[in-house]
């Protein structure tokens, strides 16, 4: 198993939050209705989480293929949310402690986390 | 906290399947090409766990309100592939040894479990 996974980086734009927000059937304002979403306690639109997540199964399937998902796990904390236009990135290093895992985040272009925990790959 | 999360259910197309894979810039072929696909190990073409995944976020969204989800924890394993015209069902029961958080799954059509794990409400 190498020692990082493969980095993968998405840019999180409105578009593609409201595509995926009818591709998976979620109609919650929070993250398509600008004017909505000022007026709650996230002060604006958030990404879906699950759309940052997406990022660590690609890191995993890039690292190891596709196989690699079938029987993966992953225990993550959504940390911060994900804003229009960020750039967030998924990376992980394997954990000395547990050398079948990976430590993993998901990061924006500021480099704080959005996304914490680890991952271990299935097959 | 309920004893039971709010279900959301979603039928899992290849047209759903093919825009997921543009939105989250995923050209892997095992979720896009048939033919590629059938010469797997998977033996056809299989869907992105995080799509799988996301109704369990919408499930905690659901039944919490989206603010639920900043600070969530999700620990998950992904056991069994999803396939084309599959309909999942994410549901969850509250961990009577863990009040706190909710043993989550995410079921299709057979009632067989294609994501397992639990889930912590964040705020």
């Amino acid at each position: 198993m190498p020692n990082e996974l493969t980095r993968v980086s998405l840019k999180i734009t409105q578009p593609r939050i409201d595509a995926y927000a009818q591709i998976t059937g979620d109609p919650n304002p929070i993250h398509l209705d600008a004017a909505f979403a000022a007026g709650t306690e996230m002060q604006g639109i958030i990404a879906h989480g699950t759309l940052s997540l997406n990022l660590l199964w690609r890191a995993l399937a890039r690292t190891f293929g596709p196989d690699a998902c079938e029987g993966a796990e992953m225990d993550v904390r959504f940390i911060r949310p994900v804003r229009v236009d960020d750039v967030v990135t998924a990376s992980g290093h394997r954990d000395d402690a547990e050398p079948d895992r990976y430590l993993v985040q998901v990061t924006n272009q500021s480099g704080e986390a959005v996304i914490t925990g680890w991952a271990r790959p299935g097959n």
